[in-house]
């Protein structure tokens, strides 16, 4: 038979059964907390209409898309989740209730040229509250709160949630008469720790800002201290536009609420370089850092929205969200070694019938730990025990329970520790106590 | 503004909140009974180069294909899973433990004409065991098992497998010289129970079965009785075909096994109507019906196949699986009005703060109830107690742990059953007790 080579498109990751255990438990650790903080769940379809998902977009998101015609229609597959529930809450806004949490964990699709750590086919875990008409502030601390719960949980290290405000950045640079510099700037500004003062003051010289604005955005930006003394910086800096006061207040009145929400001081800053590239921002915006591992970029981000809707819908629908890449953090927390290895299986106990006629004491003793909620594989080739306890082992299983002749005659099983060298023939019921305290 | 109007391509599945977690709780069942019988996860790419993903379809199967070109990429979208597992399973041999147990709980896509019933996004939940040269044919019984667990938990109504062999409808037309007409037959047949045996006589005949084989057609299919009389049947109709012999062999020996797999045996039937449409099945193959609603046709499909993996390898890996359809069945039991309605949040409790004052206590309650495992969602908009409570009914919530001025003076809660009439002002502890109680 012609054969064909079995492989996958660059770009998309494919996992070994060990670690896609791994993948899984930290997107079910995820979606856990999110439901936790009430989010709801939503399951929206990866191909939509092409002008329906980019109605806002342009430039590279559209050179980048998965877009091909099928019949009539001109179909694009979602590049991320956040236009899409846009879509469905302009589409099912009188079918729900307000404000709307929902949360969705699925792919999206990018068509951009493969490289290091950028991948086409990625899991998003996004949770996005949309309010009717209006939406509190207090949803902007509640965010933070959430992103430190799952952090926590998913104990991948020491990290920081960085917070600024749009309003902060477009109310500075309006008041210097920057304001259509602004992305340029940023992009400048966001060198600064790798290349120094003097090389971003050259830059700027060379965007076209005068020497007053160039000194004015490096002490803006250099603004440093506890989370209030950048705010008291930032309100003596004498900006005077309405945005910019605005944005302070925000940004300070979020601060004060994610303490109440119980988020330690040291898991929380203030980054004043913190923009977020994507233009729907239009209020808090966040950033997260792994505090050991900065060069993983941002491992959770999001910010608050007025006008995402605006595209489907007259009905004012404010909204704000975070989100993870988890495909792309998955695969730097593997490569910096940081997955844990210790679980390689989801399996609890592995049946072993030692020959045939202990096949039914074998499906018997399965049966009865498998009611008792246990995750039960059963080795059901006719083989010698050395490849059985070879496959035991590449499993990775905790436990096996053997059955022979002598088992099988009393309903008990050899019960062995793969992890250890204790072996005991016990009860269906013994067994169970133990794997349950072993697992 | 302009707007775009918000609307999603015909033949995909969109769910509200209700119902999606009405879906969501019939997946994680399903993917629980999975693990229990120890399959591993396993998540594929939902595009791959197109050659590969068709190296063995053609026909309906590649008109159907949602496929485009992105650079020099000739893409697809998966079709099933089935495929997909065969790729990888030839890609990662050397890396897998065989007898390969996995199962893939995903979206699959077909870009067929929309009708009703039939979607061109679904998700299929499969699960397959593939063995390096062989698998025991005990891993044939234990798909019926698996599916007897499966649709026990989903609660949806009494079900029956039906199984058949391959080899014995292979075997006998063979024997009758009829081999090539096979498909024809089997679609001739398959009309049988509607419009009764003078038609399906008629039909054979202008096919060109001469009245011989028709008549040994109609006593082959019109073989009733229980299991073991089937079997009897088939063995004194005298068919030679070495093929037909194994195959009622096998047949007979799966049934054997059932039972030691304590399926009960209304829960299983032989039904020699049975070929499955997809010409990879090799031997036993699987239907399973909703007793009450035969209508729906088979939830839950399924067999064994021998070459699968031929088409990317030399390396003999038969194979046995099942899928369930899901997307299609939750669609057809809403339809018959078969989802249960009562539990339309994943929310336990509902955090009211009456006032802006008791908003530190309300978060202090929230995380509280969070520590305790509880999914707690905080009604922030500062509203009055209408639209308030308003909200908590209209996402179903089954309590409401209100707090005002009295409350919070004494860290305390009023606890409101949504349902019923029943509300305490008591503690956070008695509150977790209540609600994880009721919910």
């Amino acid at each position: 038979m012609q054969k064909v080579e079995p492989k996958i498109l660059p770009g998309f990751l494919e996992l070994l059964p060990a670690d896609q255990i791994a993948f899984n438990k930290m997107k079910e650790t995820i979606r856990n907390v999110y439901e936790r903080f009430g989010f709801l769940p939503l399951d929206t379809p990866v191909l939509e209409y092409a002008d329906v998902l980019l109605a806002k977009a342009g430039g590279e998101t559209e050179k980048q898309i998965y877009r091909f015609q099928k019949g009539d229609a001109d179909i694009a597959m979602r590049f991320d989740l956040t236009v899409p529930l846009a879509r469905y809450v302009a589409m099912h806004q009188n079918d729900l209730a307000f404000p709307f949490k929902r949360y969705q964990i699925a792919k999206s699709y990018r068509g951009e040229r493969p490289q290091h750590g950028r991948f086409r086919e990625f899991y998003q875990c996004d949770i996005d509250v949309i309010g009717s008409e209006s939406l509190d502030l207090i949803y902007d601390a509640e965010m933070p709160a959430i992103i430190y719960q799952v952090f926590t949980e998913l104990g991948i290290g020491k990290f920081t949630v960085r917070i600024n405000n749009r309003k902060i950045l477009g109310g500075f640079f309006e008041a210097l008469g920057l304001y259509d510099k602004v992305t340029d700037i940023l992009r400048i500004i966001d060198k600064m720790e790798k290349v120094g003062e003097g090389v971003v003051a050259s830059e700027l010289d060379k965007l076209g800002c005068d020497p007053d604005s160039v000194r004015k955005i490096l002490s803006f930006i250099g603004i440093t201290g506890t989370n209030e003394e950048k705010i008291g910086a930032l309100r003596s800096l004498g900006c005077e536009s309405v945005s910019f006061a605005e944005g302070v207040n925000e940004l300070s009145a979020v601060l004060a609420s994610l303490r109440d929400f119980g988020v330690p001081e040291d898991y929380f800053t203030v980054d004043l370089t913190i923009a977020r590239g994507l233009d729907y921002y239009t209020g808090t915006v966040y950033e997260t850092k792994l505090d050991e591992y900065p060069g993983l970029g941002s491992i959770c981000s999001g910010g608050r929205y007025d006008n995402l809707t605006g595209f489907y819908t007259d009905q004012r629908l404010p909204g704000i969200g975070v989100s993870i890449g988890l495909t792309r953090l998955f695969s730097q927390l593997k490569e910096a070694g940081l997955i844990a290895e210790e679980k390689k299986t989801v399996i609890d106990v592995l049946v072993v019938p030692m020959d045939k006629e202990s096949m039914p004491c074998a499906l018997e003793a399965a049966g009865t730990f498998r009611a008792a909620g246990l995750a039960v594989d059963v080795y059901y080739q006719e083989k010698g025990m050395k490849p059985k306890m070879k496959y035991a082992n590449r499993i990775g299983v905790p436990f096996a329970a053997i059955i022979g002749e002598s088992e099988r005659a009393e309903h008990k099983v050899m019960l062995k520790d793969m992890f250890g060298s204790e072996q005991d023939v016990c009860s269906y019921e013994e067994a169970i106590q133990k794997i349950k305290t072993g697992r």
